[in-house]
Protein backbone atom coordinates (compact mmCIF):
# COMPACT_ATOMS: atom_id res chain seq x y z
CA UNK A 1 0.00 0.00 0.00
CA UNK A 2 1.38 3.46 -1.16
CA UNK A 3 0.88 5.95 1.27
CA UNK A 4 -0.54 9.41 -0.95
CA UNK A 5 -1.93 10.85 2.33
CA UNK A 6 0.41 11.61 4.93
CA UNK A 7 -0.80 12.68 8.74
CA UNK A 8 0.56 16.18 10.53
CA UNK A 9 0.02 17.85 13.70
CA UNK A 10 -1.29 21.30 12.61
CA UNK A 11 -2.90 24.53 14.38
CA UNK A 12 -6.30 24.83 13.59
CA UNK A 13 -7.38 28.51 14.22
CA UNK A 14 -10.23 30.00 14.19
CA UNK A 15 -10.63 34.05 15.36
CA UNK A 16 -7.90 34.44 17.82
CA UNK A 17 -8.32 30.35 19.39
CA UNK A 18 -5.96 27.82 18.02
CA UNK A 19 -5.84 24.14 18.68
CA UNK A 20 -3.64 21.33 17.70
CA UNK A 21 -5.23 18.09 15.80
CA UNK A 22 -4.35 15.99 13.61
CA UNK A 23 -4.55 17.15 9.41
CA UNK A 24 -3.58 14.97 5.89
CA UNK A 25 -1.74 15.86 3.68
CA UNK A 26 -1.64 14.79 0.02
CA UNK A 27 1.86 13.41 -0.71
CA UNK A 28 3.77 15.33 -3.59
CA UNK A 29 6.89 13.97 -4.65
CA UNK A 30 8.75 13.89 -7.67
CA UNK A 31 8.77 11.14 -9.83
CA UNK A 32 11.56 11.32 -12.98
CA UNK A 33 10.19 9.16 -15.90
CA UNK A 34 12.32 7.34 -18.19
CA UNK A 35 12.39 5.82 -21.56
CA UNK A 36 14.67 2.73 -22.01
CA UNK A 37 17.39 4.42 -19.36
CA UNK A 38 16.94 7.62 -20.87
CA UNK A 39 15.64 10.83 -18.96
CA UNK A 40 12.15 11.89 -20.43
CA UNK A 41 10.56 13.95 -17.63
CA UNK A 42 10.34 14.64 -13.88
CA UNK A 43 6.95 15.86 -12.49
CA UNK A 44 5.68 16.77 -9.24
CA UNK A 45 3.47 13.64 -8.12
CA UNK A 46 1.32 11.73 -5.77
CA UNK A 47 2.86 8.45 -5.20
CA UNK A 48 1.11 5.67 -6.39
CA UNK A 49 -0.50 4.13 -9.85
CA UNK A 50 3.91 4.83 -10.55
CA UNK A 51 3.67 2.71 -13.80
CA UNK A 52 0.06 3.74 -15.49
CA UNK A 53 1.55 7.31 -14.76
CA UNK A 54 5.06 6.73 -16.83
CA UNK A 55 2.64 4.64 -19.25
CA UNK A 56 0.84 6.92 -19.47
CA UNK A 57 2.25 10.34 -19.96
CA UNK A 58 4.50 8.43 -22.87
CA UNK A 59 1.37 7.60 -24.52
CA UNK A 60 -0.75 10.79 -23.95
CA UNK A 61 2.88 12.76 -25.34
CA UNK A 62 2.93 10.61 -28.42
CA UNK A 63 6.08 8.97 -27.57
CA UNK A 64 4.22 5.42 -27.52
CA UNK A 65 1.31 4.20 -29.06
CA UNK A 66 0.67 0.82 -28.42
CA UNK A 67 0.69 -1.24 -25.09
CA UNK A 68 2.99 -4.01 -27.04
CA UNK A 69 5.98 -1.30 -27.38
CA UNK A 70 6.55 -1.65 -23.19
CA UNK A 71 8.38 -5.08 -22.33
CA UNK A 72 8.54 -4.33 -18.71
CA UNK A 73 8.20 -1.04 -16.38
CA UNK A 74 10.06 -0.91 -13.42
CA UNK A 75 11.01 1.03 -10.20
CA UNK A 76 14.72 1.96 -9.73
CA UNK A 77 17.32 4.20 -8.68
CA UNK A 78 20.52 5.52 -9.92
CA UNK A 79 24.28 5.65 -8.43
CA UNK A 80 23.62 9.27 -7.67
CA UNK A 81 21.40 8.30 -4.98
CA UNK A 82 18.10 8.79 -6.12
CA UNK A 83 15.40 7.18 -4.28
CA UNK A 84 14.44 4.02 -6.48
CA UNK A 85 10.64 4.88 -5.73
CA UNK A 86 10.40 7.95 -7.31
CA UNK A 87 12.63 6.58 -10.56
CA UNK A 88 10.42 4.95 -13.14
CA UNK A 89 11.74 3.17 -16.42
CA UNK A 90 9.36 1.77 -19.21
CA UNK A 91 11.90 -0.81 -21.21
CA UNK A 92 10.51 -1.08 -24.35
CA UNK A 93 9.90 -4.65 -25.60
CA UNK A 94 12.56 -6.19 -27.72
CA UNK A 95 12.23 -4.89 -31.12
CA UNK A 96 9.52 -2.78 -30.55
CA UNK A 97 9.94 0.76 -31.95
CA UNK A 98 9.59 2.53 -29.07
CA UNK A 99 12.87 3.43 -28.92
CA UNK A 100 13.15 4.33 -32.23
CA UNK A 101 15.22 7.39 -33.43
CA UNK A 102 13.20 10.81 -33.40
CA UNK A 103 11.16 9.92 -30.02
CA UNK A 104 13.08 12.43 -28.38
CA UNK A 105 12.75 14.97 -30.96
CA UNK A 106 8.76 14.33 -31.40
CA UNK A 107 8.65 14.46 -27.16
CA UNK A 108 10.58 18.21 -27.30
CA UNK A 109 8.06 18.88 -29.93
CA UNK A 110 5.22 18.15 -28.15
CA UNK A 111 6.29 19.63 -24.60
CA UNK A 112 7.16 22.92 -25.77
CA UNK A 113 4.80 22.94 -29.13
CA UNK A 114 5.60 25.47 -31.33
CA UNK A 115 5.94 28.56 -28.91
CA UNK A 116 3.02 30.40 -30.25
CA UNK A 117 -0.75 28.92 -30.07
CA UNK A 118 -1.41 28.74 -33.75
CA UNK A 119 1.91 26.26 -34.22
CA UNK A 120 1.48 24.13 -31.18
CA UNK A 121 -2.26 23.42 -32.24
CA UNK A 122 -0.92 22.56 -35.64
CA UNK A 123 1.27 20.42 -34.48
CA UNK A 124 -1.22 18.49 -32.34
CA UNK A 125 -3.43 18.24 -35.07
CA UNK A 126 -1.34 16.61 -36.95
CA UNK A 127 -0.15 13.99 -33.85
CA UNK A 128 -4.04 13.31 -32.91
CA UNK A 129 -5.84 10.01 -34.09
CA UNK A 130 -9.42 11.43 -35.76
CA UNK A 131 -11.90 11.36 -33.15
CA UNK A 132 -14.52 8.73 -33.83
CA UNK A 133 -17.25 10.34 -35.19
CA UNK A 134 -20.78 8.75 -33.60
CA UNK A 135 -20.02 9.28 -30.26
CA UNK A 136 -23.13 11.14 -28.37
CA UNK A 137 -23.75 11.87 -24.62
CA UNK A 138 -26.66 12.73 -22.84
CA UNK A 139 -27.12 16.08 -20.32
CA UNK A 140 -29.16 13.80 -17.67
CA UNK A 141 -26.29 11.17 -17.34
CA UNK A 142 -23.67 14.33 -17.24
CA UNK A 143 -25.09 16.58 -14.73
CA UNK A 144 -24.59 13.80 -11.58
CA UNK A 145 -21.07 13.22 -12.74
CA UNK A 146 -18.73 15.51 -10.39
CA UNK A 147 -21.04 14.39 -6.99
CA UNK A 148 -20.26 10.75 -8.29
CA UNK A 149 -16.79 11.65 -8.42
CA UNK A 150 -16.44 13.34 -5.35
CA UNK A 151 -18.08 10.16 -3.63
CA UNK A 152 -15.64 8.24 -4.90
CA UNK A 153 -12.17 10.30 -4.45
CA UNK A 154 -10.72 9.05 -1.40
CA UNK A 155 -7.82 11.25 -1.07
CA UNK A 156 -9.42 14.76 -1.82
CA UNK A 157 -11.93 14.11 0.48
CA UNK A 158 -9.06 13.83 3.50
CA UNK A 159 -6.82 16.50 2.23
CA UNK A 160 -9.02 18.31 0.16
CA UNK A 161 -5.72 19.15 -2.45
CA UNK A 162 -6.13 16.82 -4.92
CA UNK A 163 -7.13 16.42 -8.60
CA UNK A 164 -9.20 13.79 -9.77
CA UNK A 165 -10.04 12.51 -13.78
CA UNK A 166 -12.38 9.90 -14.52
CA UNK A 167 -12.82 8.07 -17.73
CA UNK A 168 -17.05 8.08 -18.11
CA UNK A 169 -18.78 5.82 -20.17
CA UNK A 170 -21.85 6.59 -22.10
CA UNK A 171 -23.85 5.15 -19.39
CA UNK A 172 -22.57 7.70 -16.91
CA UNK A 173 -20.75 4.73 -14.91
CA UNK A 174 -17.12 6.00 -14.15
CA UNK A 175 -14.84 3.59 -15.87
CA UNK A 176 -11.83 4.66 -13.69
CA UNK A 177 -10.90 7.21 -11.16
CA UNK A 178 -7.28 8.95 -10.14
CA UNK A 179 -6.20 11.50 -8.13
CA UNK A 180 -3.14 13.31 -8.06
CA UNK A 181 -1.60 16.53 -7.04
CA UNK A 182 -0.76 17.87 -10.78
CA UNK A 183 -4.44 17.61 -12.79
CA UNK A 184 -2.21 16.16 -16.05
CA UNK A 185 -0.96 13.71 -13.65
CA UNK A 186 -4.58 12.23 -12.95
CA UNK A 187 -5.45 12.56 -16.46
CA UNK A 188 -2.20 10.21 -17.50
CA UNK A 189 -2.89 7.93 -14.78
CA UNK A 190 -6.94 7.55 -15.99
CA UNK A 191 -5.31 7.14 -19.58
CA UNK A 192 -2.32 5.16 -18.57
CA UNK A 193 -4.17 2.18 -17.01
CA UNK A 194 -6.05 1.61 -19.97
CA UNK A 195 -3.68 2.00 -22.10
CA UNK A 196 -1.90 -0.53 -20.12
CA UNK A 197 -5.07 -2.79 -20.61
CA UNK A 198 -4.66 -2.45 -24.09
CA UNK A 199 -8.25 -0.87 -23.98
CA UNK A 200 -7.06 2.59 -26.05
CA UNK A 201 -8.00 4.49 -27.94
CA UNK A 202 -10.53 5.58 -25.26
CA UNK A 203 -13.25 6.70 -28.72
CA UNK A 204 -16.66 7.21 -26.92
CA UNK A 205 -15.68 7.92 -23.64
CA UNK A 206 -15.86 11.36 -21.46
CA UNK A 207 -12.64 12.57 -19.68
CA UNK A 208 -14.01 14.42 -15.90
CA UNK A 209 -12.07 16.88 -14.28
CA UNK A 210 -12.20 18.37 -11.03
CA UNK A 211 -10.98 21.76 -11.99
CA UNK A 212 -10.50 23.48 -15.13
CA UNK A 213 -10.16 22.31 -18.65
CA UNK A 214 -6.80 23.93 -20.11
CA UNK A 215 -4.96 23.05 -23.27
CA UNK A 216 -2.89 20.41 -21.64
CA UNK A 217 -6.02 18.61 -20.43
CA UNK A 218 -7.95 18.95 -23.65
CA UNK A 219 -4.39 17.99 -25.79
CA UNK A 220 -4.00 14.12 -23.64
CA UNK A 221 -7.72 13.80 -23.80
CA UNK A 222 -7.57 13.87 -28.25
CA UNK A 223 -4.02 11.69 -28.28
CA UNK A 224 -5.96 9.25 -26.31
CA UNK A 225 -9.43 9.63 -28.62
CA UNK A 226 -11.40 10.46 -26.22
CA UNK A 227 -14.29 12.56 -27.55
CA UNK A 228 -15.41 14.76 -24.85
CA UNK A 229 -14.48 16.54 -21.81
CA UNK A 230 -16.15 18.31 -18.59
CA UNK A 231 -14.38 20.26 -15.92
CA UNK A 232 -15.78 21.70 -13.27
CA UNK A 233 -14.73 24.46 -13.63
CA UNK A 234 -13.99 27.28 -16.64
CA UNK A 235 -11.68 26.18 -20.00
CA UNK A 236 -8.76 28.30 -20.96
CA UNK A 237 -8.77 30.24 -24.47
CA UNK A 238 -6.49 27.64 -25.83
CA UNK A 239 -8.32 24.26 -24.42
CA UNK A 240 -11.31 25.71 -26.70
CA UNK A 241 -9.26 26.29 -29.67
CA UNK A 242 -8.08 22.98 -29.60
CA UNK A 243 -11.20 21.50 -28.70
CA UNK A 244 -13.47 23.41 -31.30
CA UNK A 245 -11.15 22.69 -34.54
CA UNK A 246 -11.02 18.34 -33.65
CA UNK A 247 -15.21 18.30 -32.82
CA UNK A 248 -14.29 17.65 -28.94
CA UNK A 249 -17.68 18.15 -26.57
CA UNK A 250 -15.82 20.62 -24.43
CA UNK A 251 -18.34 21.63 -21.20
CA UNK A 252 -16.75 23.98 -17.82
CA UNK A 253 -18.56 24.99 -14.86
CA UNK A 254 -20.09 21.70 -14.31
CA UNK A 255 -22.08 22.38 -11.63
CA UNK A 256 -25.83 20.87 -10.36
CA UNK A 257 -28.46 20.55 -13.23
CA UNK A 258 -26.11 23.69 -15.32
CA UNK A 259 -23.20 23.83 -17.77
CA UNK A 260 -21.46 25.52 -20.60
CA UNK A 261 -20.88 23.67 -23.52
CA UNK A 262 -18.03 25.53 -25.14
CA UNK A 263 -17.89 22.87 -28.15
CA UNK A 264 -19.02 20.17 -30.03
CA UNK A 265 -22.24 20.68 -28.75
CA UNK A 266 -23.52 17.90 -31.85
CA UNK A 267 -22.11 15.38 -29.43
CA UNK A 268 -25.19 16.17 -27.35
CA UNK A 269 -28.62 14.08 -27.47
CA UNK A 270 -31.31 15.26 -26.30
CA UNK A 271 -32.68 11.72 -25.70
CA UNK B 1 -3.38 46.55 -23.03
CA UNK B 2 -3.41 43.25 -23.70
CA UNK B 3 -5.79 40.66 -23.94
CA UNK B 4 -6.37 38.39 -21.03
CA UNK B 5 -9.56 37.91 -22.05
CA UNK B 6 -11.23 36.38 -24.75
CA UNK B 7 -15.26 36.81 -25.58
CA UNK B 8 -16.82 33.30 -26.99
CA UNK B 9 -19.78 32.39 -28.12
CA UNK B 10 -20.91 29.64 -25.67
CA UNK B 11 -24.79 27.07 -25.38
CA UNK B 12 -25.52 27.98 -21.46
CA UNK B 13 -27.54 24.57 -20.56
CA UNK B 14 -29.67 24.34 -17.81
CA UNK B 15 -31.75 20.59 -17.51
CA UNK B 16 -32.53 20.13 -21.05
CA UNK B 17 -33.04 23.52 -21.88
CA UNK B 18 -29.82 25.49 -24.00
CA UNK B 19 -29.34 29.21 -24.71
CA UNK B 20 -26.97 30.45 -26.91
CA UNK B 21 -24.66 32.62 -24.37
CA UNK B 22 -21.49 35.17 -24.32
CA UNK B 23 -18.70 33.96 -22.07
CA UNK B 24 -15.69 35.20 -21.13
CA UNK B 25 -12.28 33.18 -21.32
CA UNK B 26 -9.04 33.41 -19.50
CA UNK B 27 -6.31 33.70 -22.30
CA UNK B 28 -3.45 30.79 -22.20
CA UNK B 29 -0.74 30.61 -24.32
CA UNK B 30 2.61 29.52 -23.90
CA UNK B 31 5.73 31.65 -23.93
CA UNK B 32 9.31 30.84 -24.11
CA UNK B 33 11.72 32.40 -21.66
CA UNK B 34 14.96 33.54 -22.86
CA UNK B 35 18.38 34.72 -20.93
CA UNK B 36 20.86 36.00 -23.72
CA UNK B 37 19.10 34.10 -26.71
CA UNK B 38 19.60 30.91 -25.05
CA UNK B 39 16.00 29.22 -24.20
CA UNK B 40 15.45 28.19 -20.96
CA UNK B 41 12.10 27.41 -20.33
CA UNK B 42 8.47 27.52 -21.78
CA UNK B 43 5.58 27.83 -19.85
CA UNK B 44 2.00 27.98 -20.34
CA UNK B 45 0.78 31.70 -19.56
CA UNK B 46 -1.79 34.40 -19.36
CA UNK B 47 -0.70 37.06 -21.75
CA UNK B 48 0.39 40.45 -20.31
CA UNK B 49 2.65 41.12 -17.50
CA UNK B 50 5.20 39.26 -19.85
CA UNK B 51 8.67 40.78 -18.73
CA UNK B 52 7.97 40.66 -15.25
CA UNK B 53 7.00 36.82 -15.53
CA UNK B 54 10.54 36.24 -17.28
CA UNK B 55 12.48 38.22 -14.85
CA UNK B 56 10.29 36.55 -11.82
CA UNK B 57 10.83 33.20 -13.41
CA UNK B 58 14.67 34.36 -13.67
CA UNK B 59 14.32 34.99 -10.22
CA UNK B 60 12.69 32.61 -8.07
CA UNK B 61 15.04 29.38 -10.36
CA UNK B 62 18.07 31.10 -8.69
CA UNK B 63 19.37 32.16 -11.84
CA UNK B 64 19.12 36.07 -11.82
CA UNK B 65 20.26 37.49 -8.20
CA UNK B 66 19.34 41.04 -9.01
CA UNK B 67 17.85 43.41 -11.47
CA UNK B 68 21.23 45.16 -11.97
CA UNK B 69 22.09 41.77 -14.23
CA UNK B 70 19.53 42.72 -16.53
CA UNK B 71 20.34 44.91 -18.98
CA UNK B 72 16.76 45.27 -21.20
CA UNK B 73 13.60 43.12 -21.73
CA UNK B 74 12.71 42.41 -24.86
CA UNK B 75 9.87 40.49 -26.91
CA UNK B 76 11.07 38.94 -29.73
CA UNK B 77 9.91 35.99 -32.62
CA UNK B 78 12.76 34.14 -34.63
CA UNK B 79 13.12 33.00 -38.62
CA UNK B 80 11.43 29.95 -37.33
CA UNK B 81 8.09 32.01 -37.04
CA UNK B 82 7.14 31.86 -33.70
CA UNK B 83 5.00 34.75 -32.78
CA UNK B 84 6.78 37.61 -30.93
CA UNK B 85 4.66 38.23 -28.36
CA UNK B 86 5.14 34.55 -27.15
CA UNK B 87 9.08 34.87 -27.15
CA UNK B 88 10.89 37.14 -23.85
CA UNK B 89 14.78 37.27 -24.20
CA UNK B 90 16.21 38.65 -21.27
CA UNK B 91 19.29 40.69 -22.10
CA UNK B 92 21.70 40.72 -19.34
CA UNK B 93 23.54 43.91 -18.53
CA UNK B 94 26.85 44.46 -19.49
CA UNK B 95 29.98 42.69 -17.96
CA UNK B 96 26.99 40.92 -15.15
CA UNK B 97 27.16 37.97 -14.21
CA UNK B 98 24.14 36.80 -15.84
CA UNK B 99 25.21 34.27 -18.42
CA UNK B 100 28.13 33.05 -15.72
CA UNK B 101 29.22 29.64 -16.81
CA UNK B 102 26.97 27.28 -14.95
CA UNK B 103 23.44 28.87 -14.93
CA UNK B 104 22.13 26.48 -17.58
CA UNK B 105 23.31 23.74 -14.88
CA UNK B 106 22.04 25.33 -11.67
CA UNK B 107 18.47 25.66 -13.64
CA UNK B 108 18.99 22.14 -14.08
CA UNK B 109 19.11 20.92 -11.00
CA UNK B 110 16.40 23.44 -9.50
CA UNK B 111 14.03 22.24 -11.94
CA UNK B 112 14.09 18.69 -11.71
CA UNK B 113 15.30 19.07 -8.34
CA UNK B 114 17.01 15.66 -7.15
CA UNK B 115 14.62 13.53 -7.65
CA UNK B 116 14.05 12.24 -4.78
CA UNK B 117 12.00 15.00 -1.87
CA UNK B 118 14.67 14.80 0.20
CA UNK B 119 17.68 15.50 -1.94
CA UNK B 120 15.48 17.86 -3.74
CA UNK B 121 14.83 19.73 -0.48
CA UNK B 122 18.17 19.74 0.24
CA UNK B 123 19.16 21.43 -2.75
CA UNK B 124 16.44 24.70 -2.02
CA UNK B 125 17.69 24.70 1.37
CA UNK B 126 21.22 25.42 -0.26
CA UNK B 127 20.00 27.66 -2.52
CA UNK B 128 17.26 29.68 -0.83
CA UNK B 129 18.55 33.08 1.83
CA UNK B 130 17.81 33.24 4.98
CA UNK B 131 14.84 34.03 6.13
CA UNK B 132 14.28 37.13 8.16
CA UNK B 133 13.74 36.67 11.37
CA UNK B 134 11.65 39.01 12.98
CA UNK B 135 8.55 38.50 10.81
CA UNK B 136 5.29 38.02 12.32
CA UNK B 137 1.63 38.25 11.52
CA UNK B 138 -1.75 38.85 13.17
CA UNK B 139 -4.14 36.65 12.29
CA UNK B 140 -7.27 39.72 12.15
CA UNK B 141 -4.96 40.81 9.14
CA UNK B 142 -5.10 37.43 7.96
CA UNK B 143 -8.45 35.97 7.80
CA UNK B 144 -10.07 39.04 5.59
CA UNK B 145 -7.20 38.32 2.96
CA UNK B 146 -8.80 36.36 0.68
CA UNK B 147 -11.83 38.36 0.21
CA UNK B 148 -9.99 41.40 -0.36
CA UNK B 149 -8.21 39.41 -3.52
CA UNK B 150 -10.85 38.47 -4.70
CA UNK B 151 -12.34 41.80 -4.98
CA UNK B 152 -9.24 43.00 -6.85
CA UNK B 153 -9.15 39.86 -9.20
CA UNK B 154 -10.76 41.09 -12.20
CA UNK B 155 -10.12 38.28 -14.66
CA UNK B 156 -11.11 35.48 -12.53
CA UNK B 157 -14.62 37.30 -11.63
CA UNK B 158 -15.26 37.14 -15.22
CA UNK B 159 -13.77 33.74 -16.38
CA UNK B 160 -13.87 31.26 -13.11
CA UNK B 161 -10.28 29.51 -14.39
CA UNK B 162 -7.33 31.97 -12.69
CA UNK B 163 -5.20 31.75 -10.33
CA UNK B 164 -3.90 34.80 -8.62
CA UNK B 165 -0.87 35.90 -5.98
CA UNK B 166 -0.76 38.66 -3.59
CA UNK B 167 2.17 39.85 -1.82
CA UNK B 168 0.56 41.39 1.27
CA UNK B 169 2.20 43.77 3.80
CA UNK B 170 1.40 42.67 7.40
CA UNK B 171 -1.02 46.12 7.79
CA UNK B 172 -3.09 43.81 5.32
CA UNK B 173 -2.72 45.44 2.64
CA UNK B 174 -2.23 44.18 -1.20
CA UNK B 175 1.03 45.35 -2.29
CA UNK B 176 0.56 43.31 -5.54
CA UNK B 177 -1.78 41.19 -7.22
CA UNK B 178 -1.63 39.23 -10.21
CA UNK B 179 -3.06 36.54 -12.08
CA UNK B 180 -2.03 33.76 -14.76
CA UNK B 181 -3.92 29.97 -15.87
CA UNK B 182 -0.36 28.63 -13.76
CA UNK B 183 -0.02 29.61 -9.98
CA UNK B 184 3.62 29.10 -10.36
CA UNK B 185 2.90 32.07 -13.08
CA UNK B 186 0.87 34.37 -10.78
CA UNK B 187 3.70 34.10 -8.36
CA UNK B 188 6.25 34.60 -10.33
CA UNK B 189 4.50 37.83 -12.26
CA UNK B 190 4.18 39.20 -8.73
CA UNK B 191 7.93 38.53 -7.11
CA UNK B 192 9.19 39.49 -10.83
CA UNK B 193 7.82 42.66 -10.67
CA UNK B 194 9.06 43.83 -7.30
CA UNK B 195 12.17 41.76 -8.57
CA UNK B 196 12.56 44.42 -11.48
CA UNK B 197 11.30 47.37 -8.72
CA UNK B 198 14.83 46.54 -6.79
CA UNK B 199 12.57 45.67 -4.06
CA UNK B 200 13.99 41.95 -3.45
CA UNK B 201 14.39 40.17 -1.12
CA UNK B 202 10.80 40.43 0.14
CA UNK B 203 10.75 40.51 4.36
CA UNK B 204 8.26 41.00 6.31
CA UNK B 205 5.81 40.05 3.47
CA UNK B 206 3.04 37.40 3.40
CA UNK B 207 2.41 35.35 -0.08
CA UNK B 208 -1.34 34.98 -0.15
CA UNK B 209 -1.87 32.15 -3.15
CA UNK B 210 -5.70 31.22 -4.50
CA UNK B 211 -5.60 27.40 -4.83
CA UNK B 212 -3.10 25.11 -2.90
CA UNK B 213 0.30 25.79 -1.37
CA UNK B 214 2.34 23.50 -3.40
CA UNK B 215 6.28 22.53 -3.27
CA UNK B 216 6.67 24.75 -6.27
CA UNK B 217 4.91 27.69 -4.31
CA UNK B 218 6.71 27.56 -1.49
CA UNK B 219 9.98 27.09 -3.19
CA UNK B 220 9.30 30.51 -5.24
CA UNK B 221 8.35 32.53 -1.82
CA UNK B 222 11.61 31.23 -0.12
CA UNK B 223 13.36 32.17 -3.64
CA UNK B 224 11.99 35.47 -2.80
CA UNK B 225 12.95 35.97 0.61
CA UNK B 226 9.41 35.83 1.87
CA UNK B 227 8.69 34.43 5.18
CA UNK B 228 5.11 33.36 4.82
CA UNK B 229 2.45 32.05 2.23
CA UNK B 230 -1.02 31.75 2.94
CA UNK B 231 -3.13 29.33 0.48
CA UNK B 232 -7.03 29.04 0.09
CA UNK B 233 -6.76 25.68 -0.37
CA UNK B 234 -4.35 22.85 1.13
CA UNK B 235 -1.26 21.84 1.43
CA UNK B 236 1.13 19.27 -0.09
CA UNK B 237 3.26 16.87 2.06
CA UNK B 238 6.53 18.39 -0.15
CA UNK B 239 5.21 21.92 1.05
CA UNK B 240 5.26 21.18 4.74
CA UNK B 241 8.55 19.86 4.94
CA UNK B 242 10.02 22.49 2.99
CA UNK B 243 8.37 25.26 4.63
CA UNK B 244 8.51 23.44 9.00
CA UNK B 245 12.80 23.33 7.75
CA UNK B 246 12.94 26.62 6.70
CA UNK B 247 10.96 28.12 9.54
CA UNK B 248 8.54 29.74 7.25
CA UNK B 249 4.29 30.28 8.13
CA UNK B 250 2.71 27.94 6.13
CA UNK B 251 -1.17 28.36 6.16
CA UNK B 252 -3.69 26.56 4.08
CA UNK B 253 -7.31 26.27 3.91
CA UNK B 254 -7.98 30.35 4.52
CA UNK B 255 -11.40 30.51 4.59
CA UNK B 256 -13.64 32.53 6.40
CA UNK B 257 -12.06 33.08 10.47
CA UNK B 258 -10.46 29.71 10.36
CA UNK B 259 -7.20 28.62 8.82
CA UNK B 260 -4.91 25.73 9.41
CA UNK B 261 -1.13 26.24 10.20
CA UNK B 262 1.09 23.98 9.06
CA UNK B 263 4.59 25.21 10.03
CA UNK B 264 5.83 28.45 11.60
CA UNK B 265 3.44 29.42 14.23
CA UNK B 266 5.82 30.93 16.09
CA UNK B 267 5.37 33.80 13.29
CA UNK B 268 1.65 34.57 14.46
CA UNK B 269 1.10 37.10 17.03
CA UNK B 270 -2.06 37.36 19.03
CA UNK B 271 -1.63 41.41 19.20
Amino acid sequence: MIAAIREVRAFRWQGSESQETADHLAMEEPMEIRLGGTPVAVTMRTPGNDYELAAGFLFTEGILSHAAQIGSIVHCGDPAGADPKNVVDVIPAEGSEGTAPGWQRRFYMTSSCGICGKASIDAVRLAVPRLEDGATFEPERIYPLPERLRAVQPIFTRTGALHAAALVLPSGELEIVREDVGRHNAVDKAVGACFLDERTPLGGRLLLVSGRASFEIVQKALMAGVPAVAAVSGATSLAVDLATEMGMLLIGFLRGRTMQVYSGVHRLSRN
